[in-house]
């Protein structure tokens, strides 16, 4: 018995039948003596219908105010249909746009941030069984016009509720039942984890895992709100993330993310002087040329190689921007590879065993796999492979870090 | 010089470049010197196609804030895209939802009345030069609900904004070029009025002439509003509907209206005593269906033929509730006919000229065509006929009446 916010996303409403689908679950946690507050995004497509129409006839200098009248109409039809078919089931619901809460954020038309959200309402209604259904993915600002929180939005939108309302847990439900040890298409031992923690998880969001948006995450992380991903059309407790707490015992290494559609560039002899990066990652984000991984190391004869990693798609751009640089900053060649993977281990539990390291790195010797590059952070170690290796590589480290077994603590 | 409001129905902004198109027109305004505000109706088909998944869910007790919630998106993208394109030629403008300006109605969802609008805001973006642009249909009740006017009622929006505005003009752009003195598909020679009265536009909005929503006409009578209606996508001046004034030379009759879609059911031998009248028509409109022409003669014998006209539609279930209560008054057979017309001819001018009704049976006459009912309004004169002399009936009485030839006035 408890307050609960649940989130689903654009393939749970992607139609009506998915509607009553949804509609049949939150009629099932309401008789379990839950109060429930629904967040809910567009209709699968639907989002991308719209811009796409926005952006035919606005082109590149669009107005974002309003693309922000446009997205959020998609909101406001799944919020209206699910209403009715919690109705249809004899539950209470009524249907909220965010200037109907109101949620405010500040003016950042497509990529605004919430400030601040009125709970008086919304909590009357919960406390006379009412379910209300709340329009993700958009805002009102001080003005009172309409903004919206960027791609993902919705899951930001419901925890950024459930952390309002102090809610008991917000449930992200969406098309795979959890968070697991790694791509269960790749590694058919995958296993669901039960929890993980949150810093965990955003090292694996970002990674590419997909599950959840980084920023929700974060949000849930800073307003300490327990985050549950779980299936909307399967039964199963899903997996929770969680505090870090001192008497969990921490698996070394939760679990191992990957991408594939990364490329990377070599500036060959740069001089190793003060500004050589800058210079050379300067243009790139200019050309809002987003770089994941940079590596450099400490030249032993005055000259260094510069590495990083971009998104496959941006690599002819990228490339053909750094020969013009590298002649300016009197380095060597340009050199880069497109058939490149990162694999990456994530667990809280490696920060204070340093044989982590050295088992992934065993492991992939053992395979023949040759590192390319590597990079960490506390709770992370990411190697860039050949992309041939990709799946060899991550079903090894899988069974390695004996990841198809459940950690004690679960 | 002045300031209009266009209204553009769905079939104008049905697709990108109709918006385009739609977006080209109001700079033509605009660069002629006038203040322009815009409001939209939602691309057409889309207004359906929300209400039908809206009914799938929702089935008949489906709730209408709800509905309301859900049909409102629909002008949510139209105005966010004509604003887009306009902004895209250069013009200053900016889209409205009803909660914005804001457009302040009952709380009658589905068929909900304007009570306020708030001009203040709106007439200084005018008088910067903007172009407002704003949902039409829709409108916002004092808990902050959002409402919809019903059926047409983005031609209520339109005549309400520049009522309260004290705009110069409220044009109405849609897909024919102004208002007809009968079908052009039946009589070839038929002729676009330059000007009808608000009264001759009622009657002929309601028999069928569809050009306008009649309450958008009455509206506009009511508060005076010069009304045009005029096509968006031919250059030309439409039809004015004005009040009418001493000064106009009034033509008999400004036009021919006709349905075809209509049924007769008569109740014979009905005992002529109080409250035989409210015993058939009660029954009737408990059913939810719709009764247009009733006739009734006093009977010389005690007794009376009473009949009505209803959609053909509902033809069969009206005529079995009557054989019942037909049974309950001891009156006679029920008998009806689907096979029939309807025509009538409109003009103020008729008011002081009996001689109308005479010319109008001459001319029915001489055609041999029977007439089966009569019913008169003071500007009106309606007949039931044989459904197949339909076309024979409006082209003679188009002839007799001169209407291909310009009043002097015009």
């Amino acid at each position: 018995m408890g307050l609960i916010v649940q989130k689903y996303g654009g393939t749970s409403v992607g139609s009506v039948q998915k509607i009553q689908a949804v509609a049949d679950r939150v009629v099932r946690f309401r008789s379990e003596g839950h109060q429930v507050l629904v967040v809910l995004s567009a209709m699968s497509g639907e989002t991308n219908r719209l811009l796409s129409m926005g952006r035919e006839i606005g082109g590149e200098t669009v107005s974002r105010r309003e693309m922000d009248v446009l997205a959020a109409s998609g909101e406001q039809v799944s919020i209206a249909l699910l209403s009715m078919a919690l109705q249809q089931r004899g539950l209470g619901a009524r249907s909220f746009l965010a200037n109907q809460i109101s949620i405010r954020t500040d003016g950042a038309h497509g990529r605004a941030r919430i400030e601040k959200i009125e709970t008086e309402g919304i909590r009357q209604y919960l406390e006379d069984g009412i379910v209300p259904v709340v329009a993700g993915f958009q805002g009102v600002n001080e003005a009172g016009d309409i903004t919206t929180l960027g791609r993902g939005g919705s899951d930001t939108s419901a925890v950024a509720l459930a952390a309002a309302l102090e809610a008991d847990e917000c449930q992200i439900c969406t098309d795979v039942d959890g968070v697991y040890t790694t791509d269960p298409r790749i590694v058919e031992s995958a296993r669901r984890l039960s929890q993980i923690t949150f810093e965990e998880m955003l090292e694996l969001a970002s990674l590419g895992s997909k599950v959840l948006h980084p920023r929700s995450v974060e949000f849930a992380g800073r307003y300490q709100v327990p985050l549950r991903v779980m299936s909307t059309f399967v039964e199963g407790p899903g997996t929770l993330i969680t505090m870090e707490s001192e008497e969990m015992e921490q698996p070394l290494v939760s679990g191992i993310a990957h991408t594939a559609d990364e490329a990377k560039i070599t500036v060959a002899g740069v001089p190793d002087r003060p500004g050589s990066a800058s210079k050379i990652l300067g243009p790139v984000a200019d050309e809002n040329i987003e770089v994941d991984m940079i590596v450099q190391n400490i030249g032993v004869d005055g000259l260094t190689d510069f590495t990083f990693t971009v998104k496959r798609q941006d690599y002819d751009q990228a490339k053909s921007l750094l020969v013009g640089i590298a002649q300016e900053l009197e380095a060597g060649e340009v050199v880069g590879d497109k058939e490149i993977a990162k694999v990456s281990i994530v667990g809280v539990g490696m920060r204070s065993h340093a044989g982590v390291a050295t088992t992934m790195f065993d492991c992939l010797a053992a395979e023949n796999i040759n590192i390319q590059m590597i990079s960490t952070s506390e709770i992370k170690i990411s190697v860039v492979i050949a992309e041939r290796y990709l799946e060899l590589a991550v079903r090894s480290l899988h069974n390695a870090f004996q990841l198809q077994v459940p950690a004690e603590a679960e």
